[in-house]
């Protein structure tokens, strides 16, 4: 067992945080990482109210463990926050924009806020709004992230922003990574792409074997999945998805992208209908080399903490 | 006290390699880190043959300790390679091109090669090349480098070219990062813009003031630097440096600052002249947030692997 500010506030058996890719991390992935004694999160994202309510539903229903939920600052309102509340998590993660409007709504509920940071100004804005708990995410992370790397961006953010417990996320997919983490002063890792690659996760199988096939090299930060599925993200935020055939076609070509948006919209909506990976997104972080099979999420948390454990003590025997 | 594969391989007392950084890892720098029980790597950088007889000879002048060389693979050739050989250097380092036409001759003359790969694929040319260690570099690094960020791609080379023992690269300036390094599976950190910012590297004092005062998100990659200063850098290589007003003036208007390069190069040179580094680049990595004042080599080496000595200890801490 690892025991960290992670684990004491949520009553945890492992220092690890299911990251909220949305779309991916349902109520099914959220309860499963609950149950094997970390902290599921149920991805959000954009706040689409029929999507969180089924999922939430069936994360309170199968489990009876601490879990939570993840939301996209920019993209929700107030009655996503409330509808999100309603479900009683005992934790909300905010990413990607400002958090302070939000954070004593999600605390007046006795709930934990955990704030999602790309950089120390960020992490800033994180502490203002009342963060229990800041992520530092470095850009090897899959999906939308900055451009900041974990490991000088972690040791950083813990600095800037103490005695807030921070967590590392990006690049982490098994135990080296989480220890790694530890040893630069976080309380636990936020882990996705490894969790995209699971038994439970919602996605394609076919997604997820891509995931298993990729190699490091081939994932990229790029805006054309969002503009031709019409998303405004924010300047500076890029997803970081697996290369494919779309990619190769729009990328450095943006704005001949938004000229062809009409067609090109529709392709892609039936890309998605066919399950056709080469034209639609399969988010991923630079981890993938590091993820060899789909697993359950039980058999990875519980991996993944063996082996942080023994990396830990491995390091400390390098001590004379 | 922390012993490591490398340690064990040159007789060290800390796990630390100093970064050959070109035209600030001089003789009195390596010396110092070598001094100190680290391993100090003169910065070699291009090849100059009166530079690098002055540095080595310097070098081998100020410490009776193990200390080596780095060398830019693809700007040099077997005259360099040789030259560099005749001061007996315990280490010679390879970055940036194919490691393969030098191996040989570098472990015939009782030499450790060392070789620095910014992905799987160069590991493996590494591995082929016969290094005697690898080291893993990371985006984050200051200078030239790859697109890889250092926390997955370090434990990725450790894998694929197990057993040979791998260092981590890129955003490592204290013990955190080192003790992170050391979980990750590497065998030590190489570290370079914390010891551009010591007393003993080359360089202007207003140079390491500016990585003093900087901030993670003040540094980029980008080839400008490389244009005009008319160095044919192989696709993929850019390098991180600190922001300043020459960025700014021709960041992604790379095409015109080539049309504009006589005037724009001769104004460069005089920039250097002037020590003017809102013109002139100050190569740095994002770990420039954990660096608050110019010291000694000596003490940063100290204080460096104490503080990863503790951090082992606290993260072993945490184990229940």
């Amino acid at each position: 067992m690892i025991q960290t500010g992670l684990t004491d506030l949520f009553n945890l058996r492992h220092p690890i945080v299911l990251a909220p890719m949305a779309g991916v991390a349902g109520g099914q992935l959220a309860a499963a990482v609950s149950n094997a004694g970390g902290l599921g999160l149920v991805g959000g994202g954009y706040g689409d109210a029929a999507w969180l309510r089924k999922e939430l539903f069936s994360t309170r229903e199968n489990t009876s463990r601490p879990w939570g939920v993840g939301l996209i600052t920019w993209a929700v309102n107030q009655r996503v926050i409330d509808l999100v509340l309603s479900y009683q998590p005992d934790a909300v993660m905010l990413s990607f924009g400002d958090p302070r409007p939000y954070g004593a709504f999600v605390k007046a509920a006795g709930c934990r806020l955990i704030c999602q940071v790309q950089d120390l100004n960020e992490a800033r804005l994180a502490q203002q709004a009342g963060a229990d708990l800041i992520v530092a995410q470095g850009t090897e992370a899959g999906g939308h992230g900055g451009t900041r790397a974990t490991l000088p961006l972690v040791p950083a953010v813990v600095d800037a922003v103490a005695p807030t417990p921070v967590l590392a996320a990006g690049g982490i997919a098994d135990g080296r990574g989480l220890a790694a983490a530890l040893a630069l002063g976080a309380h636990g890792a936020l882990i996705g792409t490894r969790f995209y690659a699971s038994t439970e996760a919602q996605g394609r199988p076919s997604a997820k074997q891509r995931i298993v096939a990729a190699h490091g090299n081939e994932t990229l930060r790029t805006p054309v999945f969002d503009i031709v599925r019409g998303y405004g993200w924010p300047q500076g935020y890029y997803g970081r998805a697996l290369h494919n055939a779309f990619v190769t076609r729009w990328s450095g070509r943006e704005e001949e992208l938004m000229q062809a948006l009409p067609a090109e919209r529709t392709a892609y909506h039936e890309a998605m209908g066919d399950g056709n990976f080469d034209t639609t997104v399969v988010w991923a972080g630079e981890a993938v080399d590091l993820i060899h099979s789909v697993e359950d999420a039980a058999a990875l948390v519980e991996r993944i903490s063996l082996e942080a454990e023994a990396r830990l003590r491995a390091s400390a025997a390098l001590l004379r």
